[in-house]
């Protein structure tokens, strides 16, 4: 039960979130010359609900590969953002909102190393699986009293892999 | 008039924002061991009078060295976090809150190329300089109607000067 890979684009992940890159983007020529904004790249969507936006860094160990999917989780009052801090492959595993758990809307899709992803709110995702020993992230999440965190452990028959090399 | 350059620290720059950066951070084990969580770096300002969140990527072209300090500005409203995407090196140039302006006030500090910062509503700041030919890096700020920016523009018998080596 091999989920396929697929290259990430806006269209395609458009259904679970934004990618957080230059590619596509509106521009805006400022401070003098000297930069180009690439311009409101995701929505950030953490307030509700007494949350507001925390800024992280996340440290990455290797996954094992294959890659068995054991569990996946969704954040319900919030988006995840996550973008590499230079350039890093990572794997991103998704599925729609709903419970329980869709399998057949899973997603597997893999960042250039210069993509970050965004999930948009109720979107089921995998815990974050750099291709590299040890890699940092910029996170851009909700901090508030409680958890909003809901998780998902699928049966061990039930589990799908993904393979990339590294 | 040179403005003498400090390394940044999360004392020496308590005055004006956060370093965003792993050293001095809270910590968290999650994802099963395979990520540590760098927790809650910058305090991100932007919500009041409607505003919200932006995600974006600046891409820098190479100022003038030594770099003549013209003008500085800073955002009402908001706070304006920077990370560079990536290992690079850029200068950091603050003054204190209140206008006009207090030349007594201002910094320089330099980031080691993996610290990013978090300017503090009303903090003074020079427009991003990096000390690289292209260098992308991430930017939280405020998206809403109208615009939160104050610019300061020095005469130029005022012009104060930083000099690093790329």
């Amino acid at each position: 039960m091999e989920l396929a890979l697929q290259d990430l684009n806006a269209a395609a992940f458009a259904p679970f979130g934004d990618v957080i890159e230059t590619a596509g983007a509106k521009t805006l020529e400022i401070n003098d010359g000297h930069c180009t904004r690439f311009h409101d790249l995701a929505k950030i969507d953490v307030t509700d609900d007494g949350g507001r936006p925390l800024v992280n860094i996340f440290r990455t160990r290797l996954w094992p590969m294959p890659l068995p999917i054991k569990m996946m989780e969704y954040h319900a009052l919030s988006s995840q953002a996550f973008v590499p801090l230079g350039d890093i492959r990572f794997l991103i595993i998704v599925a729609l909102p709903g419970a329980p758990l869709d399998p057949d809307s899973m997603r597997a899709f893999i960042s250039d190393g210069s993509q970050g992803v965004n999930y948009h709110r109720r979107v089921w995702h995998h815990p974050l699986v750099a291709l590299a020993g040890q890699a940092d992230f910029l996170v851009i999440d909700r901090g508030a009293e409680g958890q909003d965190c809901v998780e998902h452990h699928f049966a061990e028959d039930q589990w799908r892999t993904v393979t990339v090399a590294l």
